[in-house]
């Protein structure tokens, strides 16, 4: 997507053999390119949230792969690559998937055409992720689309939470994709950003995100979704997906699952945007099943942003002494879940319908 | 309430004819009393939130009435007044409630006893409001106590939002009240401190109260408290209000229906503290009748807090361009209510209940 009207990826190789990233920790007060060189760093930059969202942060490690090929392409090094990018972040199944099928495409390769093989696969994870969400957004428009004719002379108003937008992925985004393509067609459509403490990433890069587009958004505090809802503002809620479970349980970003039950509560419906690789078809219950990070409690005593000169700054919140807890995400049972839009289409959060959907990965999973 | 060792009210009266504040502005990096010398004065303090909360809303400006009464103590001054404070904040009713009192007792007295009248009745509102906050405290005391029986072993968690600690009171809280008297009755209680956006009086406020009063909590973002519900780690939920209606409709701070909901689909305890000063027996519907005070929109897009020197900061968390929207309360519909912690007991957060508790007050206003 653009920015300063010039088109961005999130996430490309260069001529010098390094990855470039944008550093989405300097994001909305600085737009800056920074260079990965080595296994290491595209470690630091998904632990860090230099990268994040799920599609960005497998894309992330599938170059990470290559990275660490490219200084040695021993077996023992590609172990040791997918053990460290595999523990960088525990919650987005993205990364599992995309660490699995490096490990599966380079293994059988002699060594010294690993790093190349690594590079071309991490290419093509990056071009099918376009795709993907792509596909998510045409199918999404159809969703926009029909509540625009129910909302006829005035916008369509949706509600999304966290950053699923083209900076979680490597463009277009998940949530945001059909947003960006309903714009794209001419239909009103206007946004309630949750501003998604504790760290922001509504605020930082939603609203960074669509106002570099042109779409017209609002910010609000994650408190105000529910009253929004409530007062018939929201006609539908459109969010991003860490993990999926084949039963169509979703874990998304910290407070999710309170919009979901707003949602429930006031008939609003509430979409997840899931392309297949955030689905983890290995696990059912998501309660039970998927791991929850818990990041440092800095990030909800301190909030970041920028100064008045524009410069970036932190403030405390609360007193020096206070112990604080950060959850970085929550599961919202598939029972709150009106539909995944998936890149084959909308269905269910169900396992019978992901199944029609994906017979091909489900069949594969349950042979696991 | 003791800071620095030492017991405060939140407002009181002083030997020069000034009405002293704690400015809850500067908390918590700072602790500082200010003084009402007008009616100006003391409407400035709680259109910017120097004072807060609805019962030491209603304190303030019944002291603002004895402040101008001071000044001039005619009708018409009586009638400014009343105008002027009641315009300074629209959603909590304590405030309606204290200037109806206030120009009840004083418009049938001679004009030169006006302002001493006017200040024996705001010492009495502050007396009264202690009396009733004790008195939530001790029935509140009750449901902590059975919730330490049914978990022994380990601290009793309860989740609060906003502030309705003593800071929103004249002294004890409403929410908090139970809280501290358990404490002080040996009962081991951990509470989960909602930072609550937009101007995080939790963080501020509620972080501040409970630490010092050396009982135990941890800070968490909005986002979080469902999540917590769901592993089984709050026990019950006992928020303020601003506004109760006669059905049992709750209004508080923003986001509090969000909790009401999680609390309702994880059967959680969720209970209001609710002093009858709070009670709006003239309406039925809080969706439909509480009027919802939208704020500057600069308070979500810009957060305050301490620098890294200690000092009073703000930092901006969007894009300049962005635009925000800041309404500062919700309604929580009675259905999700599971009790009103009165200051004669609990009741069911029921036009029949309240009605049963409180004969005197709720047939007075059938007649209005």
């Amino acid at each position: 997507m653009k920015v300063g009207g010039k088109d961005y990826r999130t996430i490309w190789d260069e001529a010098d053999g390094r990855v470039a990233i944008i550093d989405q920790t300097l994001l909305p007060h600085e737009f800056r390119i920074v260079h990965l060189a080595t296994l290491a760093d595209a470690e630091e930059a998904i632990r860090v949230m230099r990268v994040r969202g799920a599609p960005l942060i497998g894309a992330t490690a599938a170059y990470g792969v290559w990275l660490a090929l490219t200084a040695d392409s021993s077996d023992a090094a590609l172990a040791e690559a997918t053990r460290t990018l595999g523990a960088s972040r525990p919650t987005a199944v993205n990364l599992r998937w995309a660490l699995e099928r490096m490990q599966r495409v380079v293994s059988d390769v002699p060594l010294e055409q690993r790093a190349a093989r690594a590079l071309d696969v991490a290419r093509r994870i990056c071009d099918e992720d376009v795709a993907l969400c792509s596909a998510i957004g045409d199918h999404g428009l159809e969703l926009l689309r029909d509540a625009a004719a129910r909302a006829p002379g005035r916008p369509v108003n949706v509600l999304t939470h966290c950053n699923a937008g083209w900076l979680a992925t490597v463009d277009w985004g998940t949530a945001l994709a059909p947003i960006y393509k309903a714009h794209d067609a001419g239909i009103d459509v206007h946004v309630w950003v949750d501003e998604t403490r504790p760290r922001n990433q509504g605020a930082h890069l939603t609203a960074f995100e669509l106002g570099g587009h042109g779409v017209a958004h609002t910010l609000i505090v994650d408190n105000a979704g529910g009253h929004l809802m409530q007062r018939g503002l929201v006609d539908l809620c459109i969010v991003g997906t860490d993990r999926t479970t084949a039963n169509g349980d979703v874990a998304n970003k910290i407070g999710t699952y309170l919009k979901a039950l707003a949602a429930h509560d006031n008939r609003v419906p509430f979409y997840v945007a899931a392309p297949s690789p955030s689905i983890d078809w290995r696990l059912g219950d998501g309660l039970a099943g998927i791991p929850i990070e818990q990041r440092n409690a800095g990030e909800v005593s301190e909030i970041a942003g920028a100064d008045a000169s524009g410069r970036p700054g932190r403030v405390r919140i609360c007193p020096p002494a206070t112990a604080a807890r950060n959850d970085a995400f929550d599961v919202t049972p598939a029972r709150l879940v009106s539909g995944l839009i998936t890149e084959r289409g909308l269905c269910a959060a169900s396992r019978e319908s992901l199944g029609e959907r994906f017979p091909d990965l489900a069949v594969t999973a349950a042979a696991v």
